[in-house]
């Protein structure tokens, strides 16, 4: 009989941002893949089967989440955030559509998650409150010029802007050559957020105007967020939010 | 003793998906404002007292919660989705900006919830698994003539684009003015997905090529997905995706 796939999305970190429908699905699982010292901090079951691989081979482990649950295993591929942004469910997809035609009778289900962005967003107040988009700054699946022009309609449409996966030890200077594009549409009232390990005991978040940002703070584990041309922090607060309204 | 007051969000309806988190948050509130029709749906315990109001006046509802928050109360303010997007939380940090100074000295959290796109998402595959953006097509609080200069540059930008609120009995018209320009941006393999009310027992899901779009489907329940040039559907499956790469 065949089995099943789940890609789940288990939030930032914090377990109490892991929905229900996740837990339950992990508890009926037989195998789990994922990162390996990701799932390391899952305490997951003894009874269960795991199968770790390297943070950066995203297709193999859809193809061998696929291939288990045919051969009838009923197999969780963990994602961190939620599996649809920047996560696992696309490779998935791409591993049904290009991969074995008996892959297509795997029952396949994506549950979703609180991906770093709303995490971070809660954490500050509203940042996202108005029209925002998402853009992943790896150029290792797409060229670098199309994520600068991205950044560049996005500015010119005044969009929030979150930025996945900002800078890596491969990539130590995207992050501050998108910042000097974005200078170039600012004035010094520019809200740039540094979110860090949202929900977990390493969480560090900056709030900066844009002449203040230091990129080297960043790293894979920190989103960014750079404010719209309307989004401000409230004095004597902490928080910092995007008006609904454009005036 | 000053209370508190906690922004939360439910998610798009079903129970399994609302966080731990929130349901907690929710167990320990004294009192609960929030849309009328929407807390007569959560069960909420008869211990609780509910201030239910209008779904468009959400300042008041923020100022509501401030002033009892204030006065003692835990208040928990009910968001569908995430509070962060297109939500109250933007509304509570508006009301604590201009509000009355001693609002600052209220304990507020905003708790992160599965907004609509990601549960869309989910259901469909991976349609957002590429760089993408969140556009509110409502023009209560914005210019309409900005919301189409943003359609445009996350045309060009090629984002997959989330539309909230697409349609309203007072705005019959703003969804098929959208789709008409983004059929000039677009080849007839356009992928443009209808989710509505996701997760509930009326979920219904639409997935269309451009020219067989019929914008009269869509209420204020539905979420809407316009794919990027490169979002395609898999042969014989139910599934939509946005590659990882940028050929």
């Amino acid at each position: 009989m065949i089995g099943s796939l789940s890609v789940v999305g288990v939030g930032p970190g914090d377990s109490n941002l892991i929905t229900p429908e996740v837990s339950l699905a992990m508890v009926e699982a037989s195998d789990f893949i994922g990162y390996g010292p990701y799932l390391n901090r899952m305490h997951i079951h003894k009874n269960k089967t795991l199968h770790a691989s390297d943070n950066r081979k995203e297709l193999e482990r859809a193809e061998l989440g696929l291939e288990l649950a045919h051969s009838g295993k009923k197999v969780v591929i963990v994602s961190s955030g939620d599996p649809g942004v920047f996560a696992m469910a696309s490779a998935v997809m791409e591993a049904i559509d290009n991969g074995k035609q008996e892959w297509k009778k795997v029952k396949v289900s994506v549950l979703p998650g609180i991906t770093a962005m709303l995490a971070a967003s809660a954490k500050l107040g509203a940042p996202l409150g108005h029209d925002f988009c998402a853009i992943n700054l790896s150029d290792n699946l797409k060229p670098w010029e199309v994520i600068e022009k991205r950044v560049t309609h996005a500015l010119q449409a005044d969009f929030v802007i979150s930025l996945y996966n900002p800078r890596s030890v491969a990539r130590p200077n995207h992050l501050g050559k998108i910042l000097k594009i974005v200078k170039n549409f600012s004035d010094n009232q520019r809200i740039i957020i540094f979110a860090k390990a949202i929900s977990t005991e390493k969480e560090k978040i900056l709030v900066n105007f844009i002449d203040d940002v230091d990129p080297s703070f960043a790293d894979m584990s920190t989103l960014v967020i750079i404010g719209s041309s309307q989004t401000k922090a409230i004095p004597d607060t902490s928080f910092v939010y995007s008006p609904r309204s454009v005036l």
